[in-house]
């Protein structure tokens, strides 16, 4: 390979703090592995996916417990935060098919009173050995 | 407003199960503001960072565990998950400056033995009334 | 609508040199919608893809015409800008189908010796008003 | 390097065309390079920027032009196709720092009548060796 890619390429992985230019190597392909997994419907895969929503917001709480209820077996766990005397961040991660874990984050990012949502695409990690 | 557009919009709206367009509205107002508040280095802001990793890989938790420890003003939380028998996914909520945020993520996604780390860059709420 | 949150939107679509305030909502309900339009595998779209390479690298240019000429119902046209002695940047605007679209220009961007391909996902404009 | 990564990575270079794994891994390096480039104000890059717009939007043609005639040292070239009766789609390649590019396209974006804007975030080529 080009000795000057490969030149910047350390300058840039030893700022980034990576010890060695194999490891970070592995991390793009892994990364290139993961976006490639949610391309496709049908994968079993990992969502984080995070909420921040003002609790005192008329029965928005309810509605959010309710829409996660209904997908105990997609939604493995649950971690509240209370950012300050208004703002709650609530973390939902979600194991299950692309296509399911889009469509029930995307009813929570929905849900009036919401300010953001947002989803994480990671892995199960069983692809990334 | 064009008429027509407003239509699309409401139809993508109803499909994502929006309620009314008015809300749709603000959330892309909120998306916007929170994206041009991670270009800013200084503002405070909250993080999701999640790291999947095997739990097998020597010292890899203790590094990561260490990491963590030194940012103790910055890290609000910690969730862990056992993906499988190899695979583990944890979840770090952060709140502090950006620029410090992405250093901390940085670290810990360049650990060697990490499969993929990603931080979602979301908000404290108190800028999206 | 919550008027602090409008406040904020204003100051900022004023920084981006924005008019007025329905213009810029009108800019993300239309961001929104080529998003999805490129979700879909068979809408009708268009797609500009940037190339950067080395013309010394031998055969290069001949294999990227070749690839270009067995499209040419999608293709619309090319630009050419020697940027310096060694680099130049190719800009191919294409016609078609989303699928048909994102497989010419991976097959243009692998190319050996292509240093930097990227696709802008943008629209017919009919579906935006 | 683990040897079922390292398989998986080629199948998914034989799918997206690639002839080689180095030559796959040269893309992913340089693409995180490019990304790097445009977190800096002060580099020197390249950016192609496309536009979508009604040429019966009054004025807007002339302002447009008013714009790019502005910045003359930045703007290398100009691509105008006609996609049906009604829409344009005009592409411009720009060479400057990218501050500048960023602050011209974000101009050009946001004046009434333009549909759709956006930058690819391209380079010079001369970092990429």
């Amino acid at each position: 390979m080009e000795s000057t890619l490969l030149e910047k390429f350390d300058q840039l992985n030893t700022q980034k703090g990576y010890k060695n230019r194999s490891e970070a190597i592995r991390d793009l392909i892994r990364e290139k592995l993961v976006s490639e997994e949610w391309n496709s419907c049908e994968r079993e895969t990992v969502g984080v996916f995070s909420l921040v929503y003002d609790h005192h917001q008329r029965e928005l709480n309810k509605t959010l417990t309710h829409i996660q209820h209904q997908h105990v077996e997609i939604i493995v766990s649950s971690t509240h935060v209370h950012i300050d005397q208004h703002n709650c961040l609530e973390v939902i991660i979600l194991k299950g098919k692309t296509s399911i874990i889009k469509k029930i984050t995307g009813q929570l990012a929905s849900t009036r009173g919401v300010k953001h949502g947002k989803l994480i695409m990671t892995s199960t990690g069983s692809n990334l050995d």
